[in-house]
């Protein structure tokens, strides 16, 4: 249950569903998923958050793919349950295999684990990673 | 100032040198950095951490510019600062431009972002995305 | 399923019998939530915990609304969710409207952003920030 | 040492430069902090943050110096040292005052307590939270 | 719905038999949790992650009680939900009260928001901390 | 720089002093660190701070050592600086030794890695976790 109503298609605003056609338009799919539907409490909000999704996300100086599985890195670093399962249907979309998922969870493991065994013993920075 | 006392090669007992060594060919470099050097204090606790990390950050599904960017995408995201110099400099050397730590960071920050979005008003999970 | 039985008013000791009485005329409601139920299994825990809750968000410097804003902004940032849609209650019982959500949860996303890339590219504090 | 160069006015494109001027002037303040330098190694995104910034942080249904607190609130819960001392200046500078900042520190305290009794006991969300 | 394939023991290939037989005798259950069910999608992943929590987690300079206590922390501190209940199951086996557990987590609320005070209030180390 | 002066024994009030020698005495030593300095700029809350960790940290179902040793884990999880330093040291004077030290990262840098594990393939909790 969420903590605000969602805004369908059908009842929403015009400047609502001008963002929800950019949505499907820009990924090719025919429906608008929930976190849209959630922010759309506030049309600037919603237009403010997916003008940022739509930019950061294109492609760059990386390709997508590499864009959505960072994304499920983070996503499952801060137990984002949403998000976990959002993104890695995109990444999958993008071409992530299950043997990449794994190893895209253990490289993710891992990190979070010598994160804490630096947090934990403290040891300087070595200049040489100082530039 | 670390927690633990820095094990320098020279006064190193055998299974540690051995350690030391294997990191040193492996990775091409002449020096042992910090992070080895306090888990050295437990010889089978640095032979178990390094075997993980030569395990997981190997070439396998995802090639290894794209495991030390996910690396770094952690660090950030949980804030520890000698993984953030350490990985950097890791990626740096496979590859990463300036402007791909700038889009990187880039989708680090959206994802942060968007994580709280779902995570404060808790809309269900979209059915589309559970398979 | 809680990870301990919750304890009920009907059978509950007197001394915890006491704080739930103060919880709900303290808050003007007629019923205890789980929050207390469970810390009941531990009375001191439950005495602790209360008077903690009841002198940190009592009225002083800050009013009780903002107070409860800051306590959403911080359980979705931590994901907990729990303390997401206890608080959120909290909150609108004090006056928070749909919009004012909708802006706190922009700004706890922003922050979250701007502390990554903060994180990750490791510049210095300005000077003029150290008072 | 940061991550990047950090990119003074001075020297800094025209494109660059429109932000620092809007910076500047949108705050009432005449220099640039490192944020926004490091930000700068990629000039569409410098454009992209504040934009953010200056959309999510203008008054709205919540006012300034709230939503400055709000953000030490995130930043402390983070982890966050640049982001605390700029957010806490920034504060200041709206008016909160030390007994103001101690108690935004106490509820901050509080919630990061609560929210880890609440994920270690899981009991379920009461339905009366539920709407 | 786990994201991906649970693999039961009645179809798993020998290696991931060989693992599976392992975790049962070491444990002395006669069944298999999700977590590794799910790790077997990668059956060098399900090798490694299996030998790191035999050798982690068996006894040594701490006991393996206050070893699952101190994992009970760090869940409940990450909110990661899986972890919390069967690391909980896992220290009751090995004699947690639910006394201590109510204890542990008292500690472990404290800890939290004393972190963010520190965090939020940027003091340095005393000298007589560091060494 | 501390963001709050740091109140010393010499100016501080009587209700200051008096929480001040009560922590001298508990803990028998003769100086006070600086999480107590900082947390004086209030009396009340530097009042209500001690007394919960008096309380929460006294001998119990769980002996100090331990208790000390969650803190720690707690503190490396969340990378708190102050934290980290100030109960390491704690837990040393409660007899934790290099061994213990090094186990217990490990223990933590192995939930935090699990934790995640779990969070990015969102497996069920087995019903026979939940009791």
């Amino acid at each position: 249950m969420a903590l605000v109503t969602l805004i369908e298609y059908a009842g929403a605003p015009a400047e609502v569903r001008a963002v929800y056609d950019d949505i499907m338009r820009t990924r090719g799919v025919d429906w608008i998923n929930n976190f849209w539907k959630a922010l759309a409490n506030d049309p600037r909000e919603l237009a403010r958050v997916w003008q940022n999704v739509k930019q950061v996300m294109a492609p760059g100086a990386l390709d997508p793919l590499v864009k959505e599985m960072v994304y499920v890195a983070v996503s499952a670093t801060n137990g984002c349950e949403y998000c976990t399962y959002s993104h890695t249907a995109a990444a999958r979309k993008q071409g992530m295999s299950d043997a990449m998922l794994m190893e895209l969870l253990a490289v993710v493991g891992l990190a979070n684990e010598t994160n804490r065994l630096a947090n934990g013993l403290r040891f300087d920075v070595d200049p040489q990673f100082r530039k």
